[in-house]
């Protein structure tokens, strides 16, 4: 029981890097590869061979010194570690355009996240199907969670209307409420929640662009620079 | 010149949590905070003091010893350091369900991040408009990227369309492609990718889900265990 008492300390840092050696492992075992360095995992991922070792010695011991990782038990590990090996139940609260863009995603059924209603509270909306979908009226929307053991509430409603909907979902029994709005939701009880911020990424983005930028800038100054002492 | 040379240096890491410290000297202004500590700072952001003063060292010297952080210094130097001081033009390529989502999304333009067109291949989409963005024709992305000096595409096409769209953007002028599909693209140039996985947000949820019933489980055993004990 060791390893489960492990799980408690592992960062986020850590936590957020899984899906990479999930996806990593994933691709290797359908190139039917059988073992694994830390140090060849270190190429494909980009982090250091010591940072996978120790990463992967918060959840066991997988490898073998001199052998490398079995990639199939790695594989399979991660998935549980991850809770990939379960189905999870999902809803979509928000059938506009985004709700409808995450419903059609064919991404998450691939690893076991099934989405099984939409809901929204525009008439026009409700009835309808996105593929075999449905997009049900949000007053059943507590009844239906309960009932259909969702775990995972995708919220993708207006940002102003965030936070009565987090209320609702607190009064089912959700287990994971997964934000694409950019509202700072709160929990009336005690539901994880992960958010999406995309403009975060965005930013990531522009400072990258930004960077550049300075870089550019930097080395005109500094060839400038030289041109001026060689005179 | 040495905050331009510094920037070279810094970590994705501190770079990923530079938005969070935007937007929350960006809350702090609003409400006409003057001036912040690194410590309250903490409080606010859930990183260490230790932490905050390292990340904001990366990029010149702000603080004071005993007075701390000005606020409005701060937030405009961390909005600078993100390229938010200048108008970025954007398109988004793929005018479907997360094409239009995301140029219905109000937050992007409010940083600067102005979205002038959508382009997709469907004749039916061609001549529409999103709010006041006209979807073009595809044909015409190269000539318009080009024309109207577009700094950041956004790829929300099919998959199995990601990589051809993205060798075309890369004969245009363009200097950041935003990733909403999960391929992994490859520039023919050198152009930033910034990718958004969402299926790696979702398995950081899933974690955390199944955490906790890893400790409830634990919890239980635990419990029996110590019921024979006393047995």
């Amino acid at each position: 029981m060791g390893e489960l008492g492990d799980v408690k300390k592992v960062s986020m840092a850590v936590i957020k890097r899984l899906p990479k050696y999930h996806q990593c492992l994933g691709n290797l075992r359908n190139n039917e590869v059988e073992r694994v360095s830390s140090q060849e995992l270190s190429e494909y991922l980009g982090f250091t061979a010591s940072q996978i070792r120790q990463d992967l010695n918060n959840f066991g011991e997988f490898g073998q010194q001199g052998y490398g990782y079995n990639v199939e038990q790695l594989y399979n590990e991660i998935a549980k570690i991850l809770g990939l090996n379960t189905e999870h139940k999902m809803v979509i609260v928000g059938a506009g355009n985004l709700g409808q863009a995450l419903a059609n995603y064919q991404g998450f059924q691939l690893h076991g996240f099934n989405i099984i209603a939409l809901f929204d509270v525009n008439p026009k909306l409700i009835g309808l199907k996105i593929g075999d979908i449905p997009i049900l009226d949000s007053d059943e929307m507590i009844y239906f969670i309960n009932e259909n053991d969702v775990d995972i509430a995708v919220l993708a409603v207006p940002q102003d209307r965030a936070q009565q909907v987090v209320e609702q979902l607190c009064k089912s029994n959700i287990r994971g409420i997964w934000n694409f709005t950019s509202a700072n939701i709160k929990p009336t009880r005690n539901v994880i929640v992960e958010n999406v911020y995309l403009i975060d990424s965005l930013f990531t983005l522009s400072y990258r662009l930004n960077e550049e930028k300075l870089q550019e800038r930097l080395a005109k100054q500094k060839m400038k620079k030289e041109i001026k002492i060689r005179r």
